[in-house]
């Protein structure tokens, strides 16, 4: 285990800092949380980039939301392969396990793995492209969704649409595990499409009356 | 997209909030992230559990850290086949392509995903024993560890003993990644072996000299 | 050269120990600033005084803060007059080349500064009036926000008065930058104004809804 | 004063975290601090890089060392013209009123000030020759270093030897000043160089006897 280091002393001070003020102040409800067990309302679905934060964004305290982030906010189709599928296992405790009323799919501007996407599927990213890129491969999974925007001009535009494409992608992808369907469609789980603008602190949300995304 | 429903009322009062306060008091700060990008000093793979964000933990801020979160947080071997592995995904971009100085590995109490792999490795959940249980297929991953608490009677101690094996996993699967070993071995990357205490606000490091895990 | 000496032992053993373990324990992120350059989130403008350490106070690593410090934390006003102004060169720097968020004055108890020119408005310290006292045309920045002070009788009062005063001085004397006013105007940049007790360990933040400084 | 904005919570809250620990454990010392001033055994002169904090490498306290920080750590030559002369202010106070022992001159690797009047002597950056340039201004200070350097064709090693330059122009002109060259002269006064780099966490002391920079 020669390759463990110790923590960073920065961060042992600021723990030390959480846990003489926001521990002490809380512990009631920390204990409370060890010993009765979790019971999120909602399951977050959304990407790793350090500037998107959905507890900060919807106040979220210890106990409120089931947090899966992974690159690009993605859900693969359903695959019962016997593979390993983190996200698919994320999904599946969440809903039958913890039985979550609500999915949350949070897109997000300026998300580098759509780009990587975008510049795959332009033929601008060969890396990418190879058989043991990580990245590339499970950008994959939102491939059918450039066809819907490759006629954009705009890079911006052309980004932030995919940006948006990738939570419906990852929202019909949901509809195929059995478990969400059947549950949706007994109406015990709802699911939500958002997008964040990370300067602009805007939030939209998938609209089905106006079949697109609309500032919340 | 009938599937797609508003966003919960409480959510939209919440973001409103935040977006009148917080994002108001720091919009110098989300405007420069948006525009500068990303330049996270760390990445942190810690457990979907509602109980646990690191960012409360380490107070930390939007861009601080890259955070991928699954179950148990778990770091799988590295298989280049061409498959979608989304954790893979998240570790590749991070090291690679952000080049963060540091990955943290943030395990904790009361883990459901820990606790499913004790039932299952015992005969006692058959349920994931099934090919198509994603959680249990997640979980095969933790199953080498389990050999080494199989013999802890006391449940409790056994879990607690389990959850830290996970963090020792997933560390020593982090080394078969060539991307991430070259850098550990250069000087440029650092591993980090964490362990949250949820109703105690405890947190434990591994210690290389201890060769176990010590309140920090 | 014959003025330059050796480094005083106890600061060579300091370092010694600081190399064998700070560094040794957070290299890959020394290595990271290094090659990847710095992106501070904030500036802050503080006093030389050995007993304030905003580093110690927001426990802030490497990377954290652009810091300038000069006596009593003063800004003067903006004047393109093709002197040196190392005041308003780190200033540009921050915020056109680094494009910092957020610029913070601290102000602080017991600033031999502030009471050198409360001396000097007075009358009582003929000396820092002197054309050739360095300390005293410094001190002529915050001249201006003496008047604000000048009725307090008692001294202590009257001192952490024009203490706050000088951040206030500072903050007013900011907006006079144009590269200051347009990225505060268009929200991308915001200042701050705080007040640290050294005795006491508090800190005060300027408060625009109480007009005044309050406790953090 | 609407142009001064609450602190950002992510400080606030670490503010707290060291107000209820580092602060509690040591109040005895900044009480002291408080009520008997500062004795600071050295003045350090050091660039505002956020990467480069004096304090961190010498293990330094609060009221240990009296810190001024500018572009590139520069002293500009004693000039007593009745101006604003912010450094030579703060080395006035050192020098004359704490009676510091040492004054040390602490340059940096990658300084941006320092490859600033690079690309200036080059004629590589009209905008920094601009009379309202307060960088280029500032950094005029170096110009007579840039001529010992201008041969070096490496861009790498140039600015090394530009950044070791950086402290042995500010050591010069230090001497400049009366009060510092008749301290030094009757030995209660010794004048210091380094240079950080920051990768490698080296630091290297101006030696007379190898006429240039070694490691400590």
């Amino acid at each position: 285990m020669d390759h463990i280091k110790p923590l960073p002393s920065y961060l042992v001070q600021r723990y030390q800092g959480w846990k003489a003020t926001t521990y002490e102040k809380n512990q009631s409800w920390y204990r409370h949380l060890g010993t009765e067990g979790q019971h999120p309302r909602a399951m977050i679905i959304s990407c790793c980039d350090s500037r998107v934060h959905v507890t900060s964004i919807f106040g979220a305290d210890q106990g409120e939301f089931f947090i899966h982030r992974n690159i690009a906010n993605l859900v693969p189709p359903f695959q019962p392969d016997g593979n390993q599928h983190g996200t698919s296992a994320a999904i599946e405790y969440a809903v039958t396990a913890l039985k979550v009323a609500h999915v949350v799919v949070l897109g997000h501007s300026q998300c580098g793995g759509v780009q990587g996407c975008i510049d795959m599927c332009k033929g601008h990213a060969p890396a990418l492209e190879a058989k043991d890129s990580f990245v590339g491969r499970w950008m994959d999974v939102l491939r059918p969704g450039y066809e819907d925007v490759a006629k954009i001009k705009d890079p911006t535009e052309q980004a932030r649409a995919l940006e948006k494409r990738s939570v419906l992608v990852s929202l019909d992808n949901l509809m195929t595990f059995p478990f969400v369907k059947e549950r949706v469609d007994a109406g015990t789980l709802t699911l939500h499409g958002l997008w964040h603008n990370i300067a602009e602190g805007g939030l939209e949300a998938y609209d089905n009356a106006e079949k697109g995304f609309v500032q919340v």
